[in-house]
């Protein structure tokens, strides 16, 4: 399994088995990604179809429709507030393992420390291992961390969830639905998020959630979230 | 807190704060959990209601009611194939925060070794740790290690399941019921569970059920079905 990029892209992009890159795309494969000519990555189309392609300039060669039995249906984005120590390495492995897309590291109010560029790097090969062994078709994507107020105002998930295990929140399986595409969910650091950074979130269109009765540890906590996201969507 | 076993009763088995034990409950305390008399347990109706009660020959004294709001409604045992290296540490750590009751370590035909006594006091003392950290109210019990066909066939839980990988099974999300008041819940080793594992857990009245499409560690199977009966009780 190649640890290849992935892009959405429209159905209506693809012609003949090509596709038609936008600049916004071209700019995004080329610059960001750093792809060159004869590159491989994945197109997605956001409704299940997945397609290995080619770059070709400002278009893209269709190789081969993906199987993508073992992905979930859903695109998952974990949010989570860096833990102390190498709590971050557990999140990833059993967070890649349950079926996650995204994980978006932030620094929230109570994070103690900024992590080195050799962390992302370590992160990123966790993830490739564990989507090796749990027989994912695809690698989930390890963002750089940045502060919370960052991460929560660029997010785009339809739905979009922040959980909090102190305060009378709904369940978050009495919430899940099984119609959407995109989920966003956030998880705190040791001590919980601050009132701040939850009006932030609820302001931002994220709806404060719990996990259950016991408390959490800040590690456990995505594990859980993921893995009820992934049941709702068996 | 102190580190009490606990059992499931009938609210008919209590008279005047003595509960009279059947055969089974007996052979259970005094065999499995080696009980005597004087020794304490809490018996739990199912309902919500939860007694310190002290054992006596067939019967045990109620002592008295016990307030439990952070528990789970429902007993439940996980009976777990030991995995390799130190990772039955991490299960013991996520499963007691996620709510269980009892964890039972089994040697499995695919089990490499047996562990020394130490490992398991050091297993209780996390398991003592996790349940202080996410505010429980009680101490899961960890039992000493037997091989899976002993633990198999001793087992009482109404609802038993057991969680295999690979093969066509139904999700045990579709399968949990939340009427019940006991439930054991068993996971394998690395390679999953042999034919004939599967063929005398499923003699001895277990159903096997899948956790999803993505193929679990040993290690985060546990925290995943522990998770969704938990979720299911919430």
């Amino acid at each position: 399994m190649a640890q290849l990029q992935r892009i959405a892209i429209a159905p209506s992009q693809i012609q003949a088995n090509v596709i038609t890159l936008g600049k916004e795309q071209q700019h995004y494969l080329g610059r960001v990604l750093r792809l060159r000519g004869g590159d491989r990555f994945i197109a997605m189309d956001g409704r299940g179809k997945w397609w290995l392609a080619q770059l070709e300039g400002e278009q893209a060669q269709i190789l081969e429709q993906l199987s993508a039995e073992n992905e979930l249906p859903v695109t998952v984005t974990l949010m989570v507030a860096l833990p102390k120590g190498n709590g971050f390495d557990e999140i990833v492995r059993y967070c890649t393992e349950l079926g996650v897309s995204c994980i978006a590291p932030v620094l929230s109010d109570r994070t103690l420390l900024n992590p080195s560029p050799q962390k992302l790097e370590r992160w990123r090969r966790i993830a490739t291992e564990a989507a090796e062994q749990s027989e994912r078709c695809f690698i989930p994507t390890i963002l750089e961390p940045v502060p919370f107020t960052t991460s929560i105002s660029a997010n785009l998930g339809s739905h979009r969830y922040i959980c909090e295990g102190r305060g009378d929140y709904p369940h978050l399986n009495n919430l899940i639905e099984s119609d959407t595409s995109t989920i966003t969910i956030a998880t705190g650091p040791e001590g919980g998020w601050t009132e701040a950074e939850i009006s932030l979130a609820i302001a931002s269109g994220f709806q404060p959630v719990s996990l259950g009765r016991r408390i959490l540890r800040a590690v456990t906590a995505p594990t859980v979230a993921i893995t009820l996201i992934s049941a709702a969507f068996h």
